[in-house]
């Protein structure tokens, strides 16, 4: 913690600070400049509670200098994590994993072509919601049990991991007894019993970032998950809220680098949310591989027109074997390898 | 639902638009200007589906004109509604009514003091939290159950009513046996299954608005509670994710009179989230008066300076008089008075 | 400047740190915590350039504690300074005056019209543009210098002070000759040319907040007047760039009490632009009384439905009467009046 | 146009505003729905001013179809525009050519040795700002007309391109002697006198992003430079405001594919300003290309520890050898070449 003195703060002023500074139980060092004075304080290493001192007289600003994260900072383990979701889907390591489907479970018919589309494509875990967040109570909330049911029976006719949100604390146990990797999805990024039940569970995580998230807002978040003994977390950027209409979301794909250099975990990154627009999908896809994401995960239905939800942003099957297609040749262009063999490649 | 064709639409394209149209039941009514054709829609009193037409030949442009919300809006209900939430604590009159208290609830000396003191000051309602949703797992998470407790009896002690945070399924259910409001935080305000379950609870809730929640999101939100049976729901502005780190956060006090155009709901203000700065909140709090608000929701901390959260926001209980004071002044020059007598006062 | 180390840095990191902060010629002191290190650095009192040390290994960020500004700082100068455009038209004290007038100037009869009907309502000053900044090429541009000459015919038959705005430097010129207050618009709030012209010509100011300007951005544009000898400058606050449509703007009354802490200048609202719409014009305008604004500037048309530009945010002259009728009562209750007296008062 | 009505408009309500857009002089089409009649408007080619309407009884809201710009846009013109600013350096075609230097021109040394670096490493455009825009008047602004002739003088050491900013009418004739592309700053986007000079100047401009626009202000501002009969306009993407200060700015890749599905001319991107940080940019940049950009401005200085403004973000000439290595990669896997050859390559 620093403390920036006003450049009119007098000497008693000062003296206080630092007196309140002892109180506490840490050593203040004064160091004056030609304007003002900033006090600092040696022997923290966690934020101290700053408002004893932030409204002391003379006081201008209080500034903290550790972070409030630990277990997911890279300080605290600099080698990448790699999380496994299922034998041979792996996030954070060469290998750029795709995860593609529909926004929703709708059918039994809908999500075995989705999946076998999906894989065909070279896809190598199917997303698909069971229970789905609305913004409205009056749109379709999701098939819920028999959603679930019917990605078991995906998995099995396809082989394909499974990627399905939970929505709280109940529908996590239900989710995990299907799911590769558990969604927590944006309207839940700071739902901290949500994070605390999943970070029990001990099930891969996928968190996503929330739409008015800081990158220090995710990872604390993700905190609550590894601080509960479960270290399986990826991380996922889908935009943010934005004052621009043209496009659902602001997709800050600079959170990728930006993950990688303060945390070991592993993010992907969601263009079907990210841009909201069908026809943004695959050239943001192209440019998150080439910033650097550890995978990607897109909406693919195959038959959009019909989609109970999110239609306009999902991609046709042929759209996304084209994406694949394209992706392979970018994951090469920064030495990573999109995962999974495309059918009919040898 | 209205489709705004390219303005190198063809007459093929805009026939398949109407086509479509008809095939989802509805009537197309196209009208053609002089650069660019649009399509109307007739029949439809929801919002639907538009990914049919959005991505056909020629769209440039779907519009929806129906709002997703239905209950909570001032169409539905032209007149305001008051939520009453203890004997004489009623929100959307013309009475202001103030709530107050500490962030947290630390122990029963500081909730009794917190309670008196605000009390005496014209505060009908105590706030303090016993479940702290908190960016860090290692920050206090307030002290659950036994904070319930001390809530009670504060209650019984001096009389006020109880506001305070439910975080989840389990937490809603304990709080209801306390609280006279019960407070669904910004960070939860789409956690679906929380509002369908306070909806059911059937007591009185305060939705905070989310930090980058749309006054539409924070209807639809409060129509989830609605939907559910449950009329007693009060809004409240807390301030918005900004730009600008100068405060906290930005406080977006023209919610309230929009509030009040599209919906029936009575809406409160938070100068102390709001602002994040306690000597920005009396200023604040008193402009929130003034642009109508319907009650106000105030940190207060008998020490500020020794808060486990919250700290340099909260106003002393001499700093909460005089916000008092002035606000009196303020709600009488629009018509309105700070439901409360001050103590000493006839 | 403060310099924080990773807590990986090694002490030869430190040693690195110390060693440029002596060649920059300055005093560094190296403040160990439990898990990182802080340096300071004694002797500045402006930013220094960080580049030499932020990208230095081990450096985990670098953190200024001096503010760019420094002639517009209450620290400089602690009294409120007053800015006096005409006699009686003071900005910054007990009073609150209030400009008033249409968007643009569209005629003589309009501007006559307008400016006796504001007179009549106890408005002291005439807003009116005769350069305009539109969005689009296509949009009426204002009057030019004719538009100039129908304002200071206004002048003259009603004695109210004149505020107009300057898009460029030819036209500041102009407009200096006309007007009592020169304003720069939102979009030319970092125009720095422009800036430097305005101090140069040495008449008041009012300075719009740019739409995504932090209060820091906008006090160091003050300080670009100020610094070329100018001390004659009113902030204004018009609504920041928001992600929600309902309003035009996001109306930030926050920054009132936030630039009075920060400094000397006076501040105006601005409720017509700030939330774009006509409804929502006087409970602001209350509200922005009530935080303490030192004047208001609101857009008021004796024909809206007729207006060449922002007809949908001006208000009529009875909504304007009502206005004045109703700050008054809220100037009041802050201790403030409302400058001017209103037609048939005594 | 297009009229939504309140649901409780009454038929009186409606045949008011058939009645008024009647008056205005178009076709009013009355669409009921089974809650809500909508009024269209036939006729119409461009924005009608609809404040005649907005606030007539019953009305809800006012929804417009129609663009606010014309020649910039692909409905006008479909092929896409090729800006060509010397022989061979030419954006919007199969070609990604990257302009590079340092941000301030600060001496001849400074200038030729990054103008002789970046060319080498396959650069084909140098930028460097004589005049230069800084939110403090105490900063570094610029070496001016001198700085102007430093780069007249790298261009015929080099044969590089020229890329330098304007910031206001006096200044932009005085760059169009020594730039083949004026740039316009961020801030300036908005500044319309400017604009319309760069139009009637007639030499390729480089139109940067400002901090809070839309693409649709964009394009409005690019509107302002064609309206004058100036076709060579290059957009650019550099960052938008944000609330998460992890990096300097937001940087908004969608807005690639947006602006090539809106318009027909070129846009790049500028990872430097884009993120601000000098170890995003190279990913950032590669993100960029693999979303479609039709080139790339970069910092770049031959001593970033040196540099009088904008060292943190700025690559050493090592940095962006390697930058542009990895860029050649990335634009073939997207089917495009970098432009330039690299020193040494045949």
């Amino acid at each position: 913690m620093l403390v920036v003195m006003s450049n009119t703060a007098t000497k008693a002023d000062i003296d206080r600070v630092c007196e309140t500074i002892r109180t506490m139980g840490y050593t203040p060092v004064a160091m004056p400049g030609s304007s003002r004075t900033t006090v600092g304080l040696i022997g923290n290493d966690r934020r101290v509670d700053s408002s004893l001192v932030a409204e002391l007289p003379g006081v201008a600003q209080v500034i903290h200098v550790s972070n409030l994260y630990k277990q997911v900072s890279r300080e605290w383990k600099s080698d990448g994590t790699i999380v496994t979701i299922a034998p041979g889907v792996s996030f954070g390591g060469a290998a750029v994993p795709v995860i593609a489907g529909p926004c929703s479970v709708e059918s039994e018919a809908q999500i075995l072509e989705a999946a076998r589309g999906v894989k065909a494509a070279g896809a190598v875990a199917l997303r698909g919601g069971a229970f789905k967040p609305r913004s409205s109570p009056y749109s379709f909330q999701g098939m819920g049990k028999q959603g679930l049911e019917l990605l078991a029976l995906a998995k099995r006719e396809t082989g394909l991991a499974i990627v399905t949100e939970a929505m709280d604390d109940e529908g996590a146990h239900l989710v995990a007894e299907v799911a590769d990797l558990i969604q927590i999805g944006a309207r839940n990024m700071q739902n901290y019993s949500l994070l605390k039940t999943v970070g029990r569970i001990g099930k891969p995580v996928l968190l996503k970032r929330g739409m008015a998230a800081t990158i220090e807002d995710l990872l604390l978040s993700a905190e609550y998950i590894l601080s509960e003994g479960n270290q399986q977390v990826i991380l996922c950027e889908r935009g943010l809220r934005s004052f621009d209409a043209t496009a659902r979301n602001l997709f800050d794909l600079t959170a990728i680098p930006v993950v990688h250099g303060l945390s070991h975990l592993p993010i992907v990154a969601d263009p079907s949310h990210g841009t909201g627009r069908r026809d943004k999908v695959t050239p943001m896809a192209r440019a998150a591989v080439a910033a650097g994401a550890d995978g990607l995960i897109v909406e693919v239905h195959p038959h959009p027109e019909r989609a109970l939800s999110d239609g306009a942003q999902s991609l046709t099957l042929d759209q996304f074997t084209e994406l694949m297609r394209q992706l392979r040749r970018v994951a090469e262009a920064v030495d990573r390898q999109v995962s999974g063999t495309p059918a009919g490649a040898a």
